[in-house]
């Protein structure tokens, strides 16, 4: 019997036999009372100590800029963050607004804007969304669980379209926002995409800004959450859409995200957004009434520590060198426990912070579940689509970057025992 | 001539006699360009530099608490800080949870959240006052100019209720709310009130937390911004509303608010809140989908360098002996220029930041455009009521922690000139 044949073409008996083989690997595992990690996209402890000498600055002049940074004002950041920010996202300075430690914050702050005054095009507030009866978002999925859950919790519904290859399933999007006015919004990770690892295509991002929308107020939520998280000398390229969109008629379609989450540190970084000149200076103005201005200090050590965009490269180089082989790791298991088998495909990402698992249809809550009781706790099965529901319960997301090299190497082979298991219980419970 | 007699009881020639002397000084004034700021209560440089050894926090056990928290998690705050806050706000550590750096962005955020979700008194959500025809706010003015710019910006309709020595006019208060059930919220800064450094009475306290409100979901948004900014050791104290709202049986109804922007560094402190343990669950609920949490290193750096309340209360007598000089010598100089003359009367506030003068009335607007056009810029007039309008057009609100005390010297200098030119005026036109 080859171990590493397809499944589907073995007979009852040898499924059984390696239904055994593999239930006594998962019994052993389970004996050691393991307490596993995969489930959250979290930068490793070396990772942190990566950014410590971001604390060096410790003396007034430091924080000395233009003003004094540790004072009040500067509703939209210091100039040397926007810089920066405007480097990362590829806007220009005056298009960028800085916030506190968190880009989710600003997407929900940004959404919160839109169901209270509403937007126009022309720099302007409008209808607020929450007047309207039914306001929805598109959610290419698999996608990024927070996106969907601000969603669910602002009562906007959601519509799930396809991730392809190339992107979201451009033709269903468009057939869609031509027809229905009440669709306001698209959820995208437009690189390294949470949790496929995808990056847009140029032609994706050309037929996002040129869209035709049935409502004049809709919007691009880009959260380039991945921009410079490469995992190797093989970056993936971006069309800019903030250009694009200005191409084809719609400036002030988009609203880019990012962060320094994982960069420096997760929860005490930075975070930006970039739109057009005419949403930016809307938004600072709507600012103005929220806050008297985020974090200047924090800004300032961004900026000092990370420097140009080289120096960031180099820093993010640092990242790269202790997860790149957390992810290798996992392809080269996953490939040598599951490859051939005919039971899960997989992504092989050039960055980002996950590897997205199909298994067979219906069976991923049943290996996270097994998982689970074996002490690995993944990200719970359907979390990354709209309201915690995969239609084929197959997808699976792993998050190897927080695990030990130690642990991960336990982790990902409990995980594809339990992928082999369940994949076994169904294709005989078929026959 | 006595120039301290009464203005009023003097004759015309006389008065016009002592607005040319004035006249003369304020031309000199003018003729020095000066530069001068009194407008915002902003912490002086010598203030900033009592923190920075807060800043020393550089090592990553410095950071390592219950978690690692230069890592993601932690939606309302580390356990060090939520016991600061604690103290500060009389609450128990349950009760409180802690925010990014702005406790006016946590306010800002609590009304929206009304607004979208509602709020009951039994730790849930209720009617979204988005939903209704008319929300409206009690404001005891003056008051913080910011608290109202919010309510303007979000549509709700503001009430002036009048500030007496004890506190916002109970009597009015409590008709209004028995009467009107849109009236869903008022503001207030407790102690060493903004601007006039009032200190709410224990009986406007209980009457507060006794109100019989029309609306059930009446909520007092209790701003402590100066909970612990005493100028001398003669403190004020704050009966707990928290406890009084329990005792009376309305548990639910208020949210407190501070920030270390006055203890430490404005803009790059901590911010927190305090409410009922019910309403906290809530809002801790609420909060997970916009964020996964505030900055812990920074609220680590806090609760490490301000430590328990007798640590705080000695950094806080240090900023006292920065700025309580300040404070004296506007005093001082209000009551030798402008004292006996029957055109002004001012506020000695124990606590806060700031001084409250009324001139006679009708005559604000003009001493701030007056003092302006000699270099001196003032809180704009009406800033401290509703809509930006003082019914009878006499507060000024005086910031003196910004400038230094030469600056000081000269801007309250001509302030004075300005109230006594512009009263002369004033009285003339009415003879």
């Amino acid at each position: 019997m080859d171990l590493q044949s397809d499944y589907n073409s073995c007979n009852s008996e040898q499924l059984r036999a390696r239904y055994a083989l593999l239930k006594e690997r998962y019994d052993a595992f389970k004996r050691e009372g393991l307490k596993l990690d995969m489930s959250r996209g979290k930068p490793c402890k070396e990772q942190l100590e990566l950014s410590m000498d971001m604390l060096r600055a410790t003396d007034a002049d430091d924080f000395i800029g233009g003003t004094d940074y540790r004072n009040y004002g500067g509703i939209d950041g210091i100039p040397a963050a926007k810089k920066l920010f405007a480097d990362i996202l590829e806007a220009s300075d005056e298009e960028v607004i800085i916030g506190g430690n968190s880009s989710l914050n600003m997407m929900y702050d940004t959404i919160v804007r839109a169901l209270i005054n509403g937007v126009n095009n022309k720099g302007g507030e409008g209808t607020p969304w929450s007047n309207l009866p039914s306001v929805k978002f598109i959610c290419p999925s698999p996608g990024y669980d927070r996106h969907f859950a601000i969603c669910e919790h602002l009562n906007i519904e959601m519509i799930t379209v396809e991730m392809l290859e190339s992107g979201p399933d451009m033709d269903a999007i468009e057939r869609l926002v031509r027809e229905d006015d009440t669709i306001k919004g698209i959820w995208c990770v437009p690189k390294y995409s949470n949790p496929e690892g995808t990056t847009y295509s140029d032609d994706t991002v050309d037929r996002l800004a040129a869209l035709e929308t049935k409502a004049e107020d809709f919007r691009i939520f880009w959260d380039n959450a991945y921009a410079v998280h490469h995992l190797s000398d093989q970056h993936d390229k971006l069309k800019n859409i903030l250009e694009a969109c200005k191409a084809a008629g719609h400036p002030d379609r988009v609203y880019l995200f990012a962060s320094t989450s994982k960069i420096t540190f997760p929860g005490a970084g930075v975070a930006a957004m970039a739109t057009s000149k005419a949403n930016a200076d809307l938004i600072r103005k709507q600012l103005s009434f929220q806050t008297i201005g985020p974090d200047k200090m924090n800004q300032q050590r961004h900026a000092r520590f990370l420097g140009d965009m080289a120096q960031l490269e180099r820093h993010m180089a640092r990242h790269a060198a202790l997860i790149a082989p957390k992810f290798s790791l996992v392809l080269d298991r996953l490939e040598s426990e599951l490859g051939g088998r005919g039971i899960a495909s997989w992504n092989k990402p050039s960055g980002g912070y996950f590897i997205s698992l199909n298994t067979m249809d219906g069976c991923a809550r049943e290996v996270v579940r097994l998982a689970s009781e074996c002490g690995v706790t993944l990200t719970g099965a359907g979390a990354t689509f709209p309201y915690g529901r995969d239609p084929r319960d197959r997808n699976i997301r792993i998050a190897p970057t927080f695990p030990s090299l130690a642990e991960l190497d336990k982790a990902i082979d409990i995980l594809c025992i339990c992928v082999g298991m369940t994949s076994i219980d169904r294709i005989l419970a078929n026959r």
